[in-house]
């Protein structure tokens, strides 16, 4: 039996890189959960001493800070440096980008929409960066009763979908002059749906690794299950029966965007195992 | 009995405007026609010895050319003024700031989609200002083999639909990571109909005037019908019909585009000599 992984599966690229700065800095602490998955957070504080810090007062000053992927307030920033700490940027590129936008677009004139959910802390640290008018909005009726100027900029939470953005940039230009849209998304969620849902097709049997809680693995496990009969959901390697493998000759792994690399490893390696030996 | 124009009636303010320019300009010629309509144009000739030139070799030097509405390509203008030409531009300003945007945001850099007809003389004019590449389309799938930059500048004719405007600035926001939209519809069409909309709601009788193969006319009288039984199409005052205003109190009234307000004024001035005395 043949194992192929989906070509896009498991924690998307922003999370993998602030693992491996997190990993590489040691001895450091994050201010707020480097990436939203408890397991993986706490696997950094046993194996490379990265501990979890909520409060910034509570930072050693001159001791090592990491930003965490969703970034954070700009005001927060400048606190760390009057701490003189040493900070560690693992915000993923593509929250440093919107944040970048934002701050140019304000410092040229520009009025500021953010697409998406003013509570999400990736949005707090995008906002943060304005120095003129910013307005928060997950529907354009949201901003009815705005009196906006002649030319907004606009961003989009790096989650969101395409379809809702596509709906408050064609409401803004209907009222505005001149609308500067920068697309801002992230596929990776999506790319994930995409690959399981092209290997699925050819897979005879499909495993999809991820909490059964978490709504986009669930999400993974219902496109591979329409594509695919014998299509499992497991969140360990504990889980697998050599009976869903029998007299398959492709077996496909997908995986949610909260699971670890090494779980997804370490099921490999079981199924692999559990091939009949030829 | 009270006679009440819509808000928004007859020639746009472009075509008011470039009518004022060449009445003030006189003994000049216009490149191209000045506006989309032979009379207006035929007495601007009689009235005010503004004649048509359509090749710009046969005009003479040093002698008054007027720019019309629509606007001509950078290289005729770059020619007038090598023939050392009085150039008088009646450009309509909402046609002038396309020409600008383009202009400037190929200097900047961007590739420039034009949403709106190629073969429109308003559009040749704005696709000459262009530095860069240009591509014009009405469709988003008209773009779909062009390797587009990542910045994208778009501008609209200004009688498009803002609709379908949408439907090309949502495909670009998937390819591309800016997209600068600029909104240079002008709304003067739409207006005259929400005008007439509105008056026909509360008029006893509606006079709408234009020509009946003019296609924004008629759609101006089926308009009204719908909300006033007793709407007329006519073209000139010659049409009235004395018993339609009989024990009428409110009579609306509306015009095509292409309708001067001479047209409009001879037939007012008709109809308030047709009311019964009191």
């Amino acid at each position: 039996m043949k194992i192929e992984l989906a070509e896009s599966l498991g924690f998307c690229f922003g999370v993998k890189r602030a693992i491996k700065i997190a990993e590489e800095a040691k001895d450091a602490h994050t201010f707020g959960p480097l990436i939203h998955n408890s397991l993986e957070n706490e696997r950094l504080r046993k194996d490379f001493n990265v501990g979890l810090v909520e409060n910034i007062e509570d930072l050693k000053s001159n001791s090592k800070v990491i930003i965490r992927t969703h970034g954070i307030e700009k005001k927060n920033l400048v606190r760390l440096h009057e701490k003189d700490m040493e900070v560690i940027d693992a915000t993923c590129p593509y929250v440093t980008k919107p944040q970048q936008i934002v701050e140019d677009m304000s410092k040229e004139g520009y009025d500021i929409v953010i697409f998406g959910d003013e509570e999400h802390p990736e949005i707090k640290g995008v906002k943060s960066y304005v120095s003129g008018n910013v307005y928060v909005a997950l529907t354009p009726s949201k901003l009815d009763n705005i009196a906006l100027k002649d030319r907004v900029a606009i961003i989009a939470q790096t989650t969101r979908r395409e379809d809702e953005y596509e709906k408050i940039v064609s409401y803004l230009m209907r009222r505005i002059r001149e609308v500067r849209v920068f697309n801002t998304i992230c596929n990776a969620t999506f790319e994930n749906q995409d690959a399981a849902d092209e290997l699925s097709m050819r897979a005879d049997v499909m495993v999809v690794i991820g909490g059964k809680n978490s709504s986009n693995t669930k999400q993974l496990f219902r496109i591979c299950e329409q594509n695919c009969n014998s299509s499992y959901l497991i969140e360990s390697a504990a889980e697998l029966d050599p009976n869903w493998f029998e007299n398959k000759s492709l077996c496909g792994i997908s995986a949610g965007a909260s699971t670890p690399a090494w779980v997804i490893s370490q099921i490999i390696e079981k199924i692999e195992n559990l091939k009949p030996k030829k």
